[in-house]
């Protein structure tokens, strides 16, 4: 055996015991998914990687994502092994000062996504691909570990598309086939060519190995390095718990740590450490220094509307990312075959090279986003709000990620019309709002909508862009501002009845109610809540306070979770009286006002209730 | 040409003329997406597909979904020329009063479920055609027609990797290979052979055809007949638009209906109907009569746990549900691969034949859900809460549906521990309280979780249970009842210096929370809030009144959407002061206790919170 090959398999034997420690240690994890991995580990870290251990940002590393996120101990002990992170720190895995977590996440800095929710990895790597060969243009390659149940998801097959489509050569997958999943075997056991079958039909270089022989190992990874114009997925047979006679291809030690004493001692006796176990050497990339990139506040021309034109905010939405798109190079931009409705074509007309067409792939589309986010990009991704719940999943993961990401959802609500209910975004707002962290925008003109899109662009976390598909009337000036967390006063008078809190298309109901009222000699107060999180708490309660407490919220989305709810918070606390007018049913196909009236939601409707408190 | 492919050829002019003219019609829609499905459509209907025109209920009829949706107007045209509905009908199509909406939903009985979401037709017809093979036994036939750009969805290869497994014969699916998505072409254009390699290498029975010629149609349908323990998938290549010359192939058509008058007229001209356009014959399948199955409440026996017993209500979830399909033949189940943590475990050894392994893959397990209950079972469908994020789209559009379906998420919350935040539910009450109509049960203990489980079987809509990982001690007698809408006064003196609302985990907390403020002469009311939606408003703001007008929500959960925002809605209009505790921050790995005490939901937390009100 050459001495490479002989310091690989000391390598693997570490990650072993590595593994197998700092999991008894905790008291829990996924030691046997970590031994099925080990040689493939070893071999990804120590022969084909290049990266600065110490230098997690060095934008020229190699990058590696953990799909398979149970098996984390196997990945932090390669990260210690490389001179990463101190050995010592193994012992902290799980507990609850440690950056060393039951899942991987960027608390650690060398996790540039959370994994852990399976099924995901695929779409980060890329993400990060398609950073690397098209927009940073850096030789990097991105390695992605994944387990043979997780294939099962959709999401590995959208990955699988796009990462053929855009000839991502810079990327290669490695399936970690052991055959066992959580509660039993998995749908194809160890029937490697299945899967080797599926991803050569998806375009895909593929290889089937044997994932404890490490020369079979290198040869693949080694080929893969060489292929062009194509990803490469690595389909490796091995045994989950490999190395640990009683462990090995067994059932029920998923998610099962050993003992401490002597039920691990019994395991760490078949791995014994004998003669070369020095320090392991990792290839270092050639430093690249990245040119500095202009902020996203950098000097962006003032919207150029008319008052009482008028412009859907998707429209608008799509005008003002375009412009952003012209200060900003970090600013890009996927949409899922929506592009002409929600206008994120206006960007790929001006800006083709940092436009990537996602097809109808939500969940890969945001997967993607999270792994150009890793690598410093500014991914605004959109299609229908309806749509964006697709990809629930990875918005959730991509909040535990730390990630920013800006996702526009079009065509909210029932004032989309005739379409019907399948294509309205109805529980978006309470979607959003759930996320930690998260900035929920609704505009309801296209001034507000082009300033929301710019200060999006500077926000961290996720932020949400909730935009409309009927024309709605400019009502602000071009030089208007709209700070986040704040709201807008548009009509008020001494003797307010109430205040009315309203955003999107019921702001210009709210605004005709007004009228009506007026002459009819009610005042109502109107509040433009175009920051639905974080609330103007301040300015809805002060306008509460000063209309005989009390607040309506009208809204085109379902009665949960969204501005209604957000207001209630805002005023809970003090004692005021709160109402909300909302989607209570689900809806069919109608005319928009139809719609509006008939679900309750429109001037008539909100001229009546203001009556009735 | 033979008789049959004349009157074929026939009913596909007709169909096209009627998508046209239903679409200038109404104004808007998807004509082009008709066209190119005709030729299809007319011989599914015409020359496969047995069904009774007069009985959309008869269960031994053969089963179609439109995955396409937006083709909706052909689906119609279709039922009405099968002398379904009254062809006059299709004038009413995108009307408010109609039940021809502008994508298909069961306002129409003819429509199991409802589509226009793309991606989900396949998983519908999965979930049809397990019940017809498995369940039922019946010799029904499940076509499914589906969109080119649709096959980029996830989704699809989650159904296309399910269906083989189960070996479903009895499930045909054709692809409208018309090469055109909304925006753009589609990611292969024309390339039929892709589409055909990867549902070959999927396990389906596969054939390339001309979609527009229809002996290739009829023979590649009567193979698929043919086939055993495969599913077919017919890989048809069309043109979008076909029939109508200035249609044809064009891109910028999509979703665009023709003028009325002389736009309309041109086209038509070119659909000339000659001859043979007689009343089109459908063969019909021998009536069906299934067995008379017993209510979800039958004879259900009492929970058998001990006052005080430690048990985690994920626990009492399989237990209960093992029981529920003892009594109820309807009630099926499916997990994926959890189903020894969400412990559905139980129901599988229980009742074997009426389980579904759904591997790892949550969105097909949700649209096969669906389809189980167009057919009449009762799924109870599980997962760690975290991950029914997944199948958002499919829960969401499942409501749309009106089917009827138990999802049950376990693991909620930080009290899960050193798994980390991946794996922790804390936006499931916001998503599942955002659906229209849904019902959200979350239990503290066995007893209530068996009772909320029966309950469960006989609700319409969509039913959450929340379920937990850390073994908790029973509260409730085994003889307590728990009527949905309900709560429960754990705690309450004269002299409460206000109520805390609580469920699950938190709830146990404010119980000790209780004792150390009792100790410190501080008496606070503690409610049981295990309907979360609908929540006891009444129960909970008379406890509020009673209790110097303050509540204080603690809960397992983010912040936004949860118990909390359901206990602001209950108060809203009173003026009750409303406090919320919940989580806040992406949590870590940690001890569940370090955990809760951590992010501020624990005793000690409600204690200091509560002298702070």
């Amino acid at each position: 055996m050459t001495q490479e090959l002989a310091a690989l398999q000391t390598a693997a034997r570490k990650l072993r015991i590595h593994s197998l420690r700092s999991t008894a240690e905790a008291g829990s994890g996924h030691p046997t998914s970590c031994l099925s991995a080990a040689d493939l580990v070893s071999a990804i870290f120590f022969h084909s990687m290049r990266f600065d251990p110490t230098n997690p940002s060095q934008p020229g590393n190699d990058r590696f994502v953990l799909s398979k996120g149970h098996a984390a101990p196997v990945l932090y002990a390669a990260l210690a092994e490389a001179g990463a992170l101190p050995v010592e720190q193994l012992n902290t895995l799980r507990k609850f000062t440690s950056a060393l977590e039951g899942h991987p996440t960027p608390r650690l800095p060398w996790v540039g996504a959370a994994t852990g929710s399976l099924g995901q990895g695929l779409s980060v790597g890329v993400g990060m691909a398609l950073n690397g060969k098209y927009l940073d243009q850096l030789n990097y390659r991105v390695y992605v570990l994944l387990g043979d149940g997780e294939i099962a998801e959709g999401g590995i097959w959208e990955a699988a598309a796009m990462a053929s489509h855009y000839r991502l050569d810079n990327l290669v997958g490695i399936i970690d086939v052991n055959g066992l999943g959580q509660s039993q075997r998995t749908m194809y056991d160890h029937d490697v060519t299945t899967y080797q079958a599926r991803f050569a039909a998806f375009g895909w270089h593929t290889r089937v190995i044997d994932g404890h022989n490490l020369e079979e190992i290198l040869t693949a990874l080694d080929e893969a390095q060489a292929v062009k114009d194509q990803p490469s997925m690595i389909v490796a047979k091995t045994l989950k718990g490999k190395g640990v006679s009683f462990l090995e291809d067994r059932d029920g030690w998923h998610g099962k740590p050993l003992k401490k004493g002597e039920e691990l001692e019994k395991a760490l006796q078949e791995l014994p450490l004998n003669g070369n176990s020095g320090p392991l050497r990792v290839a270092r990339p050639s430093p690249v220094v990245l040119p500095a990139r202009s902020p996203a506040e950098a000097v962006f021309p003032t919207p150029s509307y008319q008052l009482g034109e008028k412009i859907a905010t998707r429209a608008a939405y799509g005008t003002a990312l375009a412009k952003l798109g012209t200060v900003n190079p970090l600013v890009v931009a996927l949409d899922g075959d929506t592009k002409n409705s929600t206008f994120a074509e206006k960007f790929m007309a001006a800006h083709p090279q940092r436009y990537f067409e996602s097809y109808i792939a939500e969940q890969n589309m945001v997967g993607a986003a999270v792994g150009l986010a890793a690598c410093g990009k500014i991914p605004f991704v959109s299609t229908f709000a309806a749509f964006l719940t697709r990809a629930f999943d990875q918005i959730r993961m991509a909040a535990i990620s730390g990630v920013s990401i800006k996702y526009a959802g079009s065509h909210c609500g029932v004032s989309i019309g005739e379409d019907g209910p399948s294509q309205m975004g109805l529980e978006d707002l309470a979607m959003m709002r759930a996320v930690p962290h998260s900035t929920v925008l609704y505009p309801s003109d296209a001034v507000s909508s082009e300033r929301l899109v710019v200060a999006a662009a500077a926000l961290k976390g996720a932020t949400y862009i909730r935009t409309s598909r009927p024309a709605t009337p400019v009502i602000y000036p071009n030089t208007e501002e709209f700070p986040i967390g704040g709201s807008k006063v548009l009509r008020s008078s001494e003797s307010d009845h109430l205040t009315v809190v309203a955003a999107g298309v019921t702001l210009h109901e709210a605004l005709a109610a007004y009228e009506t009222l007026k002459a009819a000699g009610i005042g109502i107060r109107v509040i433009d809540a175009y920051s639905v999180k974080p609330i103007d708490a301040e300015g809805i309660l002060r306008a509460a306070m000063q209309t005989r407490n009390t607040v309506l919220v009208v809204e085109d989305h379902y009665y949960d979770g969204g501005l209604g709810d957000a207001v209630l918070n805002a005023v809970a606390a003090h004692g005021v009286r709160a109402y909300k007018m909302a989607v209570t049913d689900v809806p069919r196909s109608g005319k928009p006002e139809e719609l509006l009236d008939a679900y309750g939601i429109n001037a008539r409707r909100i001229v009546e209730k203001v009556k009735s408190i």
